[in-house]
């Protein structure tokens, strides 16, 4: 088989960030063969009510006409019922919820769920999605670290289930055997997404390599095997986490946490699977799982992508910003860049 | 107590590199409060048999002429019976087995011991010490990875020991719990050492932080509490695995595994033992537990130490090279860089 014809994916689980950075990012959607993608709310400020995803949603759309972009909240404290219901009415897909002190800005994210079981509520009522960053915040004293902060996360995305067991939740971006079985035990509301580098990747990949260095942190070959083996299932589907930072805040003492994904997720996808004999399975993975779990229906556009058998490396870096951009300039360093990809997109019509 | 004065320190794993790497590095042994080092053999070429072990020994005498040097070897297939004999009679005081791959300049490591037992006997009846890096390569299809290279390590030592049970051997650089407690279970040849770092850094530490990346990584807060709990006992013992690498060759794509810790060597294992309550166990760990494993006898200058208690802030960089020195010139980046230290040098006599 040389060819793959696929309808444009569906990505759960994207960072298109803001200014000159943004302004790359959220054209390459379409590049990577992504049609619709669900957006992260966590800018500097965070995306906090309607009003803000409303916007943010505007500036991208004027970036990427085609693409559709579902819109999410950032769980705070100042997060009412009432706004929950504004906000399912203006089209917000779903919530977010960051632990605190975990990733990329989640500097106010929360430290316990109780107080936020009103706002689930409505949730549940509304039909949003709750997506949760399945981490705990390190505690060396009771040996939590970022190895097993997503095992020791599982309980709460149980208990939440259980709580509200009509609301649809996704455990993002699971890293863990143990998080798939616990994926596997729920009901059918409970989703999960996988990235496409974390299909790749185990911890000595990013052991002294910046450019692989993500939260949650890659783990054991087993935990990797765990995630390949489950793809095929439709409660998992593909959540990139493509979450691109300049390279001067990749490389140096302290590293931002994201792994660039965007440009090149089909390309990356079919390499991948095919690595493990899951070729197959490669449009229920990114296109089909993901739309059902959402219950995508109305698309601004769903293309064709033909991918073709053609041996090429990844791009060095993107660059971003410049001439006539307001704001930072620089370059991202992608995924395997550099590395040979076994696929390319040949068209997207 | 605001003073502590004690005999100069015992670091019985160093790497002092070659050119002018080397030429900053040696004079700092004893800068960092210690005169009497055990030097890792990996350089470019490999300190392979006695008389490169004699040249390079000369090279260091010349640039820190008070400090002791114990020379080892380079555990490879050319390496006889009748070389370690003589190696022995020339005053090298061991061998040390680096796995293929694991670390800097190990790609001629070992990937059995069967093959070395011939050479494990002479070193035996010579009253050689056999230093060993406790890691086997990752294999994903095994499921080992830098997480687990340690502890799956750990079968080889004990099936050594039970070889040549009066063969003096130190599981070094010892990260885990698992490790500690194989080496209690061990006859009393059966040594270990702990780097400074280790006492003080989990995983969380060395993720996206790549000054605090070496290898063996550092591991969970429960391994890092089974370090600190041991190093009371006679067996555990200093060995800092003092690693420089040029600041250019840590903060980029692919970062070199290294700590650099000699030139503040007591500072940092004050401060750090305090932290936990384990001061009084300084002189111990630092200065008689290795001394005593190696039986050492003939030291060139044995000083006083006089630490104080002070605030102060550990340096940004070590330069090294330039005018008047031949070879690479640059910065090493010290562990704990900028950090606060509670104790200082006060004087060495």
């Amino acid at each position: 088989m040389d060819t793959i014809t696929l309808p444009t994916a569906a990505d759960m689980h994207i960072h298109l960030r803001q200014g000159s950075l943004m302004t790359m990012v959220t054209p390459a959607v379409a590049e990577g063969g992504v049609s619709i993608c669900y957006v992260m709310p966590n800018l500097q400020p965070t995306i906090s009510n309607t009003e803000m995803a409303v916007a943010y949603k505007a500036e991208l759309e004027a970036l990427s006409p085609k693409v559709t972009f579902l819109m999410s909240l950032y769980l705070n404290p100042a997060l009412t019922p009432d706004e929950i219901r504004k906000a399912a009415k203006a089209g917000v897909r779903g919530v977010k919820s960051y632990p605190r002190g975990v990733t990329t800005n989640s500097e106010s994210g929360i430290e316990s769920y109780d107080i936020y079981y009103p706002v689930f509520q409505a949730m549940e009522e509304e039909g949003m999605v709750l997506n949760l960053h399945g981490e705990i915040p390190s505690d060396p004293d009771k040996n939590v670290c970022v190895m097993n902060a997503e095992e020791k996360f599982l309980s709460h995305l149980k208990d939440i289930h259980l709580a509200f067991p009509k609301l649809k939740i996704i455990l993002e971006h699971a890293t863990t055997e143990a998080a798939v079985k616990m994926v596997k035990s729920l009901g059918d509301t409970v989703g999960c997404t996988i990235t496409v580098h974390h299909l790749q990747l185990i911890v000595d990949d990013w052991a002294g390599k910046c450019h692989n260095f993500c939260k949650p942190v890659a783990k054991y070959p087993s935990d990797r095997a765990a995630l390949r083996n489950v793809i095929k299932e439709g409660k998992f589907f593909l959540g990139t986490d493509s979450a691109p930072h300049p390279s001067h805040r990749k490389e140096g003492p302290d590293s931002c946490a994201g792994v660039f994904t965007t440009p090149l997720v089909l390309p990356y996808l079919a390499t991948i699977l095919e690595s493990f004999g899951a070729l197959d399975r490669l449009r229920g993975f990114a296109c089909d799982f993901g739309r059902a779990f959402y219950e995508v229906k109305n698309e601004k556009w769903v293309g064709e992508v033909k991918l073709v058998r053609e041996e090429w490396n990844a791009p060095q870096k993107y660059s971003f910003g410049g001439e006539g951009i307001v704001g930072e300039k620089g370059d991202v360093v992608p995924f395997m860049a550099g590395k040979p990809l076994g696929w390319k997109i040949a068209s997207i019509n």
